[in-house]
């Protein structure tokens, strides 16, 4: 079966940690908006009346009849189905529990740039995004990075994945998260991330794997930017 | 075998919406932070060196040896266990989903009184968050109950829930929402909510439920205040 991925095409926002399961996995899928027409098609699809199950907002995923929304839910979908999650229930709850953790992480990293509404440009909140992201940094990256960091300290033994002895859709995210962050603050992560070795392991061992590294050197990886959730602004990152 | 749950006891907060979930299952639990020394006990097990799979933050739930963190997830857990999701996995994909469209409502709602960062008082920060609480109250409110709305009226004839024919954890989660949203936002929500009649309807059916009806009653159900997640600064809501 060929899944069709709906997300913004210029962008790799929350669509990103999509993307990484889907080409981990070597599945069979389409992005829909990199079609022609395709975010038209999204659009009429998220506008529609009639789906019964209708997606709040992008990415969300068709699976054949199946509409699945919410980027950590699509991930809890996927995992099992393409060997990226543990096969019993309190790992796979353990799984989607870290994943719904990096969601909070993510949720915080777009608000650094956009405190005050995503309505508004961020010329109009830089002021605020200025004191917002000075928190992220000195207060919630090192808690949520000193968690991650944790847990894979706890885990295992050598070759280190975040759950079990294998990869799941939560290294792939891991990988993303660190990504994003050297992108958007590269003063403060350089700063941070001698206390982070595993995670910054995790990260290399990602983006290593042969599946990871053909899509990371793919045009099917759009670059970081400033549309998306990981953006670098100078003066947010002193 | 007796749940544990593990929250703040003074608030309602995130762990209300655990809590209105067990009540409905008339499920054998504990609400440790309410016991002598329980926020002690919860604090060590935060900072214990050897939880092989440690929670983030609270609400968790501990369900004989395993520990389930996250809200959306702790939820996920339950309902199935207590006839508060369906069976089918589509359909407990599809709860899911509604109960994470609902989790990031909860945290724009949150970050309405706190844009700058949690760990400032409100007060350094009024003036930011008057501008993001006309935000959530012009832009994001009907957005999230819009969408709600037409999900209830697409899903079934009355008696009206939100998934299927039977009451599930969304349904009390909505509940919680409309009825923190009515404290935070009176003025707001006197405007809106004639907009979101479904909406409004299912939150009286959920409170009229006898189960819920008596817990709402009870001394374990605490008041809506400033220190949960949906506060009522007037300033914020002219």
């Amino acid at each position: 079966m060929r899944y069709e991925l709906y997300y913004w095409s210029g962008i790799q926002g929350r669509g990103e940690f999509v993307r990484l399961a889907l080409e981990e996995a070597d599945a069979d899928y389409v992005d829909v908006c990199r079609e022609d027409d395709g975010e038209a098609v999204m659009m009429a699809l998220l506008d529609s009346d009639t789906v019964a199950r209708p997606p709040f907002a992008p990415p969300f995923l068709k699976a054949g009849k199946q509409l699945v929304g919410q980027t950590a839910n699509i991930l809890q979908f996927l995992g099992p189905r393409h060997g990226l999650a543990p096969a019993d229930e309190p790992g796979r709850l353990w799984t989607h529990q870290l994943q719904l953790t990096i969601a909070d992480l993510v949720s915080e990293v777009h608000d650094s740039h956009h405190p005050l509404a995503s309505s508004m440009y961020y010329e109009e909140q830089r002021r605020e995004a200025k004191k917002r992201a000075a928190d992220l940094v000195a207060q919630r990256l090192p808690k949520f990075l000193g968690y991650f960091e944790r847990v894979l300290v706890r885990n295992s033994r050598p070759p280190k994945f975040i759950v079990g002895r294998k990869l799941t859709y939560v290294d792939l995210s891991l990988f993303q998260v660190i990504s994003g962050l050297r992108y958007a603050y590269p003063n403060a992560m350089s700063r941070l991330e001698k206390k982070y070795s595993e995670l910054v392991g995790l990260h290399d061992r990602v983006q290593e794997g042969p599946r990871i590294a053909a899509y990371l050197a793919s045009a099917r990886r759009v670059p970081h930017s400033e549309q998306g959730i990981f953006r670098h602004y100078k003066e947010l990152d002193p």
